[in-house]
């Protein structure tokens, strides 16, 4: 597997455009309405937030998505389309402005939405911009559509991989948007994924939840599960490899492959949450399970304390064993060590859970850097059981000015 | 039920004082150990955290309330003596040190700390200014013993009671401190107890756990549950009354008097939380069980981004529905209702699930006061089975400088 450019229009069979058309009402330089079309019909997979309140695209985009067929993605970002008046027929208003302009079936429309809550959709100015966004599809257009679905992301999330698969090669590439709600608890965000390999329903089904358990449902901004994540994929079948119908050596191909460019767009939303200046990366190892190792880490990348601490470059290690202790796992205190680790180096703070005496020097250095690692060892029997890694971002200044009005 | 002044010396036969003795080091202004002492033995009951890593003192003073009976609280801040090493030894040095200056037995004394954690408690200035302390106990002494506890709390939080049992009067009076790492999850936060009241260990046991679920256990700050937190509480029984040793209503009195106090002190915990500007007030009503009413209510109090709004005077009422829908518990988001409230007004934004049109100036009005209210009607049947008020506190800039860079 390796990384190549094209995001969304990488894998064969795939257009893509984005838009400003109305929706973001302040910048008229900021699009907010983005467009991916399969060539045909694909089959498509599909996981939700568990959110109880779903916006009302989710609904609309599950029906479609029943036989497990879909041609095309519609998203407007600036409107989440949720908890507001004529939620359900707005998305199907969308979807009928863009069957209508592309000639193929409602039903074959993913639609999706993100933006602020409670505010009815502004669907006329989608509808009208449909036939615009229609014309400016290319194969050039995953940086558009990746824009266009953009809130308060500072950079677009966008990637793609090649790999080796049934004697020849084929191609996945996605787009994704952070960068607040963001929550370990399925989806958490906005992706949508492209492929050309052949593959059925049933194992694209498959290879996506397990993707998206290991990358996205690994990674936390600010605890809030959002009303409107959601992660497609659809699979073209153009790569010419004979479809994939049950696990052996092609699926892990695709499943590896999956796995990795969810990890890769699920680290850019961390590392680009709201406010944030550091990208956390905890990992836990030698635990009894993975899942053990999986909650405590996701414990600590979530607290806020520790996330204050690395803001602060603070090497504040009691913030961590504290987050592990109301993680709701048990494991021995006493048996703990934990050190931080960055390009600047790495550093033992914690040795069988007691402090040791380190460099604060060298600490605040390594802490510093963008990218700090929390590596954590549980010393739990039978070693190398269970390791686990998840993502996270400091909490900053700027989370709490972008989000202390956000929504007027 | 009345307030009245005194705190822990409010009730008969308790003296108290506090003293810097140099565990803080930055500030000699700042006072750093508190002490309670009773006349005679009490019966005691306390409440712990349910965090995994618990700090060194709470076992120790597990150990010493195994018999239901004190007669001292020793309490220092500045330094947890959490995850550090010689923790217990420490805890029982600092017991010791009481014990032969009050001429008690050291199983007889409870033993706290609030500070840092995972660095060495400094044991030998508190053995060392422990005589100076014992000889400034007084019944004037709450308000040294209040200060000498806090640690970012910006005001002391002390309060008292007296009430009507067993046809005469008792009292009851607490000192408490948060301010950071408070979560719903027992006691979160340290909190000393005191009363004249005649009561029975079982029964005092009873009425703390009662009292503690509906005040402390429904405040949060910041997610973080402490290694540390701590609620004891003594009883003299001085009051003069009959003993209270099973459920009545001299039972029913005294918890009723407890809950107050506790309630008293878990608002002023969380209007105190680190850099918070609001006391938000979340009250879930006609849901199905209490239980319910009390998740949805942790749930919205808990957003960060709510809390961010909030801190923003923004009527971000999404958030809130958002935070309702991953609490973990099934409602009908088409049937809720949110209203906000406070000394400016009262404004409805969402009805049955959907946003009203609302006036933002006035929104924005009712927002900007001190203390808020966010009222939710589930509209679950049997209507009024189960209400929950929780209470939280608005993130700020303030709280992310102040955890930037805490332990340095």
């Amino acid at each position: 597997m390796k990384f190549i450019d094209g995001g969304v229009c990488a894998a064969l069979g795939f257009t893509a455009a984005g838009l400003h058309v109305g929706v973001k009402t302040k910048n008229p330089n900021k699009k907010d309405l983005a467009l991916i079309v399969a060539d045909d019909v694909c089959n498509a997979a599909a996981v939700y937030t568990k959110n109880v309140v779903k916006a009302a695209p989710l609904h609309v985009t599950r029906a479609h998505l029943a036989d497990g067929k879909a041609r095309a993605i519609i998203a407007n970002s600036g409107n989440a389309n949720a908890c507001a008046p004529l939620g359900e027929e707005n998305a199907e208003l969308t979807c009928r402005a863009v069957a209508e302009k592309l000639g193929i079936a409602e039903g074959e429309i993913v639609v999706a939405s993100t933006g602020v809550i409670g505010q009815t959709l502004p669907v006329g100015v989608i509808t009208d911009g449909v036939p615009t966004l229609a014309g400016l599809l290319s194969r050039d257009g995953s940086d558009d559509a990746a824009a266009a679905i953009m809130t308060t992301d500072t950079v677009k999330k966008e990637a793609a991989v090649e790999f080796a698969v049934g004697g020849g090669t084929a191609r996945i590439g996605g787009i994704a948007k952070g960068s607040g709600m963001i929550h370990p608890n399925m989806g958490t965000m906005l992706c949508f994924i492209t492929t050309d390999c052949a593959i059925s329903v049933e194992m694209l089904n498959a290879a996506l939840k397990s993707a998206t358990r290991e990358s996205f449902n690994r990674i936390s901004v600010d605890g809030d599960t959002s009303t409107n994540d959601m992660c497609v994929v659809l699979a073209s079948g153009k790569a010419g490899n004979a479809e994939i119908t049950d696990i052996g050596e092609d699926y892990a191909a695709f499943d590896g492959a999956l796995r990795g460019l969810c990890v890769k767009l699920a680290t850019e939303m961390a590392s680009d949450g709201e406010g944030a200046k550091h990208l956390i990366t905890c990992t836990v190892s030698n635990a009894e399970t993975v899942d053990k190792a999986e909650t405590i880490a996701k414990s600590v990348i979530s607290s806020t304390l520790f996330k204050a601490a690395v803001f602060g470059a603070d090497a504040n290690w009691g913030r961590v064993l504290c987050a592990m202790g109301y993680s709701g796992e048990e494991f021995a205190p006493d048996a703990v060590d934990v050190a931080f680790k960055s390009g600047a180096g790495t550093i033992e703070v914690c040795e069988s859970g007691r402090g040791l005496p380190f460099d604060e020097d060298l600490a605040k250095q390594i802490l510093t850097e963008h990218d700090i690692e929390v590596l954590i060892d549980l010393h739990e029997q039978p070693l190398d059981s269970g390791a686990c890694t998840c993502w996270g971002c400091d909490i900053t200044y700027d989370y709490i000015k972008i989000n202390g009005d956000y929504r007027t």
